[in-house]
């Protein structure tokens, strides 16, 4: 076994050991020491910002592009956002608090299904900084032990929050081994971890879909996703067109590089004539380039054609892929075959038409007259966000502090036997 | 790719397609679907006996054990067991009805989240041609499509009973290809069905800890696991010990084949020398053989010394390893080190104590004065149990109806845009 894999091990069974004892310490003591770690960011904002400006020069030494050096850079306003997120988080509910459910079986047990953490959660992820506070505080207000393994371009500025964070945890009296941040930063470390399936208990990758692709491949351990979202917006037949023109400009302008924009438009073929120029002078007029089937650009005859890999792409950009279809039933089969079951909305004014589009489309959040950037764990008022998941199983859709726990069942009895 | 690749990746899409439509399928007509099959599996009684026992005449030639031979056997009672079986699992509430929670939002949106079928399961069994249907009623029952994959001592008896069961499906006016049973019995069939991340939702296992483990490691789809149960019993300083002679017997002897029957017997010092006697009289008149640790041997000397693998055997048999352990803290932490996390169970009347040790010890299920062989969804009064998970996520314990469905978010606006 290589000093590597026994360092990593080593912080798994510490990360354990700390996860155990965490199930004994109450909310107050969490989320004060949350609290602790947040004021002490603010006060060392300096220092923070002294060692994320080595990571920048290293980072332009070795030629990172823009939007990466832009993740990575650390200033005043995003060290206090920083903080104040942690804050934010110490101040939400409890999430371990009461009981899920309870009833009292034949035998006369009284069964109890009650919330508690699902024990060490391994955050892996890339460039952002920020993520070690964000992740951590998520972690711990949920009564997790956490480790944190960010990318090495970010090295010094995440070990600096890391290490503030982890002194004023120690301070407040929480379990050594809470937060951990591994410092190797070869791609190996991650390895080892996620063969760890004793000793960690859920991997959250936080990054771009190479990375989620790469650690839900090599993973024993369960893995929440966060993939892509190819989310449509379908303007039914019955659909009041400028109420859908404004949710699907919004769908698709308001903020186009996240997973909840809209990236394909479906229209009814009784709505197109109307719709579509509508719509297309205002998405144009807004800078986005649309690309159309056949009977889209019959009625938009400057729009260039759609090729089947449209249908399926993520742009992230100001692209919008456009269809007319025939009927509901078709566009219900286009989004459950072409979608990501991420996001997806029908614009309609017929409430059984709406009906069985949110029934059959088989996606995390589906919405009735909303835009899918609604799918947002604010939005949903969770208070917090731990990301959008595309696993099917456990967390679905917006993840906030709830999905950073499990249940056990605790069962009294007065000497039942069977 | 091999034919046998094409064919299983075929039955998969098929499934996928099936599981599509079973959404719009309602809870009466699936449940009416499986009392017809129920009620076809009877009338054929003589059919299912006649390939039974070709399989059972392979059996003998190929020298199955004993046991295998009898999990493989079906009579006239046992197939009215299973038919009746499925006739329960029909009766039980619908799980997709009604909605989890719903709320309003600050943008005023009517958010539900609702109870869907997780999609498309595959059932991975060994010997039992009954779980054929039992697993096909469960997931039927929960709008689920099913895989069902047996071993190959089985094939005739599966064969026969899938046939009844699908032809009665059709004949309901389920979608074709709701309930489909893998005919090739080589390994390699596991392994390409294991990689269909695309197309399964999750697999079960249903079997011996060999083909759990080999499904876990393989699998790039969600495993329920059911593994072994390394389960205690503590009987407190605090304890009745007229009650707690009566738990840990009933744990150990009821029925000791089964994962939540007791292998690990603990007792504070304070109880020990009053409650070994008693307890070890009854044991060994039941049969049981004791190994114990130093303490225990000195208050029972002709007991024999446990060694380190006795404190995590799964014996699954009467054999019970026994020690002293001189606090609270000492047994949870014991368990926690030693046992599955399955069931473990304290006898107390100190409620303060109970409490502390329902609290920290980390399993699925943990019992205050009740035997742990209530761990099972029949007596949590679920109506079915598909098994007892030993996963930490989407499904601890029991599994009933519910834990073989996921949810989605239905969100209704008037017209909201961010």
């Amino acid at each position: 076994m290589s000093e590597m894999t026994k360092d990593i091990t080593a912080m798994c069974s510490a990360a354990k050991a700390a996860a155990r004892q965490l199930a004994g310490i109450d909310d107050e003591n969490r989320s004060a020491a949350l609290v602790a770690a947040a004021r002490r960011m603010r006060a060392e904002t300096g220092r923070i910002i002294a060692e994320n400006e080595a990571d920048l020069a290293a980072g332009r030494e070795a030629g990172l592009s823009t939007a990466l050096m832009d993740r990575l850079r650390l200033d005043g306003p995003r060290i206090e956002a920083m903080a104040a997120g942690v804050e934010t988080v110490a101040a939400l509910d409890d999430p371990l608090a009461g009981t899920l459910e309870q009833w009292r079986t034949e035998a006369g047990l009284e069964i109890a299904r009650t919330p508690i953490p699902i024990g060490v959660v391994a955050i892996i992820y890339e460039s952002r900084p920020n993520v070690t506070a964000d992740a951590a505080s998520l972690c711990i207000k949920s009564g997790n032990a956490v480790l944190l393994k960010g990318g090495k371009e970010a090295i010094g500025s995440n070990s600096v929050i890391a290490d503030l964070f982890i002194e004023e945890l120690d301070a407040a009296g929480l379990p050594a081994h809470t937060a951990q941040l591994v410092r190797s930063v070869e791609r190996e470390a991650t390895h080892v971890m996620l063969a760890q399936d004793e000793l960690i208990d859920l991997i959250i990758p936080r990054g771009g879909p190479g990375l989620v692709r790469a650690i839900a491949e090599h993973s024993r351990i369960p893995v929440i996703k966060h993939y892509e979202g190819v989310c449509h917006t379908y303007v039914d037949s019955s659909a009041d067109l400028g109420m859908a023109a404004d949710i699907a400009f919004n769908a698709k302008v308001q903020r186009p590089g996240v997973c909840n924009a809209m990236e394909n438009l479906l229209v009814h073929e009784d709505a197109a004539t109307a719709f579509l120029p509508l719509i297309s002078e205002r998405l144009i007029a807004a800078g986005v380039e649309l690309r159309g089937c056949e009977r889209t650009r019959e009625l938009l005859p400057e729009t260039a054609a759609a090729n089947e890999e449209d249908w399926t792409a993520e742009y992230l950009d100001l692209i919008l892929a456009v269809k007319v279809v025939d009927s509901l039933d078709s566009a219900i089969d286009f989004i459950n075959t072409h979608g990501s079951g991420h996001s997806d909305c029908i614009v309609a004014s017929d409430e059984q038409r709406a009906g069985r589009f949110l029934a059959a489309v088989d996606s995390a959040v589906v919405f009735e007259n909303a835009s899918t950037r609604f799918n947002d764990g604010y939005e949903f008022g969770f208070g917090a966000e731990v990301g959008i998941s595309t696993n099917r199983l456990h967390a679905r859709g917006p993840m906030g502090l709830r999905e950073l726990t499990t249940y056990k069942y605790v069962v009294r009895g007065q000497g039942q036997v069977r």
